[in-house]
């Protein structure tokens, strides 16, 4: 059938696990997971979006490979990843008579990804779990390296476990009928390994950027090197203790910091945008401190651009954000560890590092001629 | 201070943590939280019983140690095991702002400690987490193994997660204001770990029952090797898969079916009591399969009985479950694997071991023979 499916092998001793990425995977979703998980039974999770364009095919290839399953279909969106629709997906798990090495699947998003992966990890303490990614950002992020959770009304992504998946299915064409935007916003996070650590996977993506885009062999290349980048931070970093998964944050201080000031109005602004934006700020702001090229910067925000995505804070449409709300929401950032600031800057392309102890006041000066310029 | 202070260490590798136990440890608290764990802020759960009794000691052991606390008080009560209180807790630790190194510290019994538990285990996919245990039951069961949950509406502990605490403070002295049937009840769990496996702790129990109930030395020394023999089966078998755990079930399975039957009502039967009942049909069960001498089973039965503790099915007050209704439960009950029944059963004294494919059957006549008999 597919000729053409990388094997990512994500190291974690005995929750070690493969990311399958190729085209048409979902057709072969049920043989695979009956070959890695014999007997289990399942519970797909989905959003409402999903289900009407992919869902058939995955209920169809379960049914073929004999896997028993019920079906949680969920209202699409950010607000989904909530207290209520954990408890939902929760009760409907138990409501299926589903035992500890029985799984959840979730076929969707990031939403969708993080929700079940929660509530799989609380379920009997901890129930087997299967990705099926369908945005390009859930294939190449959300849907590796075992982080689920919930938003508080207090922050998001404030509450959750670390749950592995027992595999993780990617199936390229679904892909296809993602809208342009979200396909865009999942690149900010492919172009993000390559301007963390790896410059030759940068510039075979300022080389193949448009055939990433098309589909094909390309895009399969892409998610797969995207996925054994993030696989290596997570093997050696399995619960984000040791700080070697700070990397994966380059952009998202400031990222994050402009969601929130955009209140998260994906009308103005979504996550893979202000990544963009924060990746072109960390490394304007590497140059400022006399960290990097202003050529490397440059070059950043060249393929950026050429993705069609910003890398301007005026470019958000409404009113544009002022510094004491983005430094408020940089202080509350959930990853400043007691008071200091700590942001990824840069050498230069893929020369990322993790700077403590950055000046406040350096980066609301920067911030405030960031906006002056427009 | 205490001169009588017994340790206990979980081992878990980079998990291991030390049980203190000994009278007049709340007062010690803040001083032993801050030995091991510097620097950090903490967010006090309790109930409104224990806080009207034990709250203002443990804040001033905290305010002396200089640990800056939010306390969270709670309804007291099973039905406190909830999605909504779990939630309530988690935002209240997020509001008090603390990070991922702080501490939950869970003052209380059973339902504290599992509920305080979960929530430290999923604010900021999990926090630091210290056990005051406050009953008998937590000090020598559930503060001991990292089980931590809530209740489904469908079934008891159906959702949580494995959260190690970093310690546990046992103080013996908060017991005397624990109503007696509440002690005894703990005392069920005491004398398990001797049915279990632990025959001369067993002997040692018959000789020395008074002196455990009337606290001092006999209470720690009891207290201190049923942690003792928690903490080796939890240190085999950490996330209850090597079956190893199966054994603390000695009693459980008909336990929770006598439980579910009056439906939790705990003025017709409390959890130890249920246990209580559970071990004695588990040893006459057992005499009747003929693994068991009749002599030992009695001495088991005698032993629980001169603690104040119910033996019989007819000593529950209220109209009889019936076995239909105890063998639905029995089939519901979550440690049935796939179908089969499995019970804890026992040679004799300190002689139980884990019997799988019991037949339903045998289990039905002996359940209609022993209501029965009243
Ligand atoms: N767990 C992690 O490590 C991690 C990492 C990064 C992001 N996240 C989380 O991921 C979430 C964002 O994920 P996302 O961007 O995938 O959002 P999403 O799940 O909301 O998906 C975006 C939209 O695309 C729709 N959609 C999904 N697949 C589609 C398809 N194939 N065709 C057409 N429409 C489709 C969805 O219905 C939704 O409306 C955030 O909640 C974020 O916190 C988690
Ligand atoms: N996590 C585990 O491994 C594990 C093991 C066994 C039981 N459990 C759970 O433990 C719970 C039962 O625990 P429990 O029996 O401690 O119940 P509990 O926490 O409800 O406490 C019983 C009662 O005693 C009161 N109390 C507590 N300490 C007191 C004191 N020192 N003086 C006076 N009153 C006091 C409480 O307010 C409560 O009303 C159940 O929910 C059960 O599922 C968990
Ligand atoms: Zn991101
Ligand atoms: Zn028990």
């Amino acid at each position: 059938m597919s000729s053409n499916v990388e094997t990512v092998r994500v190291e974690l001793g005995d929750r070690s696990y493969d990311i399958l990425i190729g085209e048409g995977l979902l057709d072969r979703a049920g043989a695979e997971i009956a070959a890695r998980l014999p007997g289990i039974r399942a519970a797909v999770v989905t959003d409402e979006t999903v289900a009407g364009l992919h869902l058939p095919k995955l209920q169809a290839s379960l049914r073929a490979a004999g896997i028993d399953h019920a079906t949680v279909v969920l209202p699409p969106g950010e607000t989904t990843k909530s207290y209520s629709h954990l408890q939902t997906v929760a009760e409907a798990v138990i409501e299926a008579r589903l035992e500890r090495g029985d799984a959840v699947i979730a076929l969707g998003g990031g939403v969708v990804g993080d929700l079940a992966g929660f509530a799989a990890g609380i379920v009997r303490r901890g129930m087997r779990f299967v990705q099926v990614p369908t945005t390009l950002l859930a294939q190449v992020d959300s849907s590796v390296g075992g982080k689920t959770g919930i938003n508080s009304p207090q922050g998001k992504n404030l509450v959750g476990v670390f749950h592995q998946p027992a595999l993780v299915l990617a199936d390229t064409g679904v892909l296809d009928t993602l809208v342009d935007r979200e396909f865009r916003a999942g690149y900010a996070e492919v172009a993000k390994y390559g301007l963390i650590d790896r410059p030759d996977f940068f510039e075979w993506l300022e080389a193949n950027r448009t055939h990433v885009f098309a589909g094909g062999p390309a895009r399969i290349r892409a998610i797969a090197e995207s996925c054994r980048a993030k696989a290596a931070v997570v093997a050696a970093d399995e619960r984000e203790e040791a700080g070697a998964r700070a990397l994966l944050n380059l952009g998202h201080t400031f990222g994050h910091a402009l969601e929130k000031a955009v209140r998260y109005d994906p009308a103005r602004l979504v996550h893979g945008e202000g990544v963009s934006i924060g990746m072109a700020l960390a490394h304007r702001f590497s140059v400022r401190e006399g960290l990097c090229s202003g050529q490397d910067a440059g070059r950043a925000e060249a393929h950026l651009k050429a993705a069609g995505l910003p890398t301007r804070i005026s470019e958000i449409p409404g009113p544009q954000p002022t510094v004491p709300d983005l430094m408020a929401a940089i202080g509350q950032d959930k990853k400043v560890s007691r008071g200091r600031l700590t942001f990824i800057l840069t050498h230069g392309i893929g020369q990322s590092f993790v700077a403590r102890d950055v000046e406040r006041q350096a980066v609301e000066r920067f911030l405030a001629d960031e906006l002056a310029e427009g």
